[in-house]
């Protein structure tokens, strides 16, 4: 199985628990609608290719962290697009989920994706007890307060944002999550790996950015000009298109570099060049910028 | 230390985490309003009650699920009192978060709870790695779908409402979650206490179905009439209100009978009879219905 077929019956498994008969049908049709069809599953497919790096000891933990860092992100997203934070009609080239099941089933969704994400990880490492409480407080933390996505999220309402908190908090924090648990689920050093997700949470944050401002509705699959146009601090504002497009240069090799020795260091080498390319804004690939 | 200086412990500690330095301040300041001065505490009191009950085998695992059980009821609070659901303007005595702290911090300082509720529990059972999965697992299932909080509230979005599995889910699945949280923690068994959590889930309701149609603005500290003017099923609408007293009654003999032998029965079944009394109306006391 590939990493993305891992992670998808992951995916489909937490739901199969989330969404089971019994489950209020619109509340179960909104979990399933938030989370599939999905987009490019970075996240989880960063979690699951540290794992695979570290060795892999033991599959069944690093996909239920790769699927638990998923489930948060969709959750993050459901509650993001929201009325009273971007208001956004569309995600993943459809209506958002308050859009299509009202604000108070996506609010409920984004609630129950959360906890699902902690339920899976228990349940699937029921087994290999001491993995539990290392995985969950690892994910907690970068998907919590005060330094994970929550707290990111918060900056947005405070009158003066700290840029490097801030999107240490809101981008960075979920990458380092997921490589943080995808070594732990292996038996792995987090710390050899947190170089790397750093590196790929910024460069995440500097393509968001860009595509933001080069108007380009692509692999983010939301609007164009959002955050300009609701003032957010973003990586172009700050440092111009060609600052930004230095700078996620820079962090792709940065996060080449940071690939700790171990025995599957190339391929996860070759996966981060590849992803690289992928987060570079299609303009910029075909000279425009 | 008495029980109710043990949850007030570990929910200070909990913030001392989650509203650390570094967090956004109105983050901070909206996570500690949501939980601090508190209500009854009926939820960890419950739990912690059982845990003594079966010896208090972990104390640290014990607090930290009854931690873990009221930071869950408070982010249900805050979430549940935001506009796009009973739009309540006071709770405990004061502006709701959303009043006090605008909407977008209220969502996400509801679900900055719901993470830090994970992480007490994984990081105060490091040492006792055993009984994280079970605790995780049980206290999820109490809070989100198929049939926990989130699911319960999500039923208010159906067109056809099941009274009980409504119930049993917005209610009693967290007093459920707290007896078998509060058994795991020390070392009973959870099966043994689950007719004591569903008759103080059940009796609860019916209680908080009696102070919003009798119009006593008491111990629940919502606003009266809230329930029927939103057209939520409502046990005085379904009985009257001489069946739902009657219902009552019945549920806190269940629940005082329910107690299983167990070292610490008696105190337990003391503490239920004391409970008991704060929950009944009033007015009922004073004869008036």
């Amino acid at each position: 199985m590939d990493l993305l077929e891992r992670i998808e019956a992951g995916l489909y498994m937490a739901l199969s628990h989330s969404a089971a008969q019994g489950c209020p049908p619109k509340l179960a049709g909104a979990l399933r609608y938030a989370v599939f069809p999905g987009g490019a599953r970075i996240r989880p497919r960063l979690c699951l290719g540290v794992a695979l790096a570290c060795g892999d000891r033991n599959p069944r933990a690093a996909t239920a962290a790769a699927t638990a860092v998923e489930l948060l992100h969709c959750a993050s997203l459901v509650h993001d697009d929201m009325p009273c934070f971007d208001d956004a009609a569309q995600r993943r080239g459809k209506p958002t989920v308050h859009v299509a099941f009202g604000e108070e089933i996506a609010l409920l969704a984004g609630d129950g994706l959360i906890v699902a994400a902690f339920e899976t990880l228990a349940r699937e490492t029921l087994q290999a007890p001491a993995l539990t409480a290392p995985l969950v407080v690892a994910i907690a933390q970068a998907v919590g307060s005060p330094q994970g996505l929550v707290a990111g999220q918060a900056w947005e309402s405070e009158a003066r944002i700290p840029l490097a908190s801030y999107h240490r908090a809101k981008t960075a924090s979920l990458f380092t999550g997921a490589v943080s648990a995808g070594a732990l689920a292996a038996g792995g050093q987090p710390a050899d790996w947190m170089g790397l997700g750093e590196a790929l949470g910024s460069a995440y944050q500097a393509a968001d950015d860009l595509y933001d401002a080069l108007g380009e509705n692509g692999a983010m699959g939301k609007p164009v000009g959002q955050d300009l146009r609701h003032g957010k601090p973003n990586v172009v504002a700050a440092m111009g298109v060609d600052g930004a497009l230095r700078h996620l240069r820079d962090l792709i090799e940065t996060a080449a570099a940071s690939v700790p020795d171990c025995p599957g260091a190339e391929p996860m080498r070759a996966m981060i060049r590849k992803e690289a390319m992928r987060l570079m804004p299609q303009k910029v690939m075909e000279g425009v910028a």
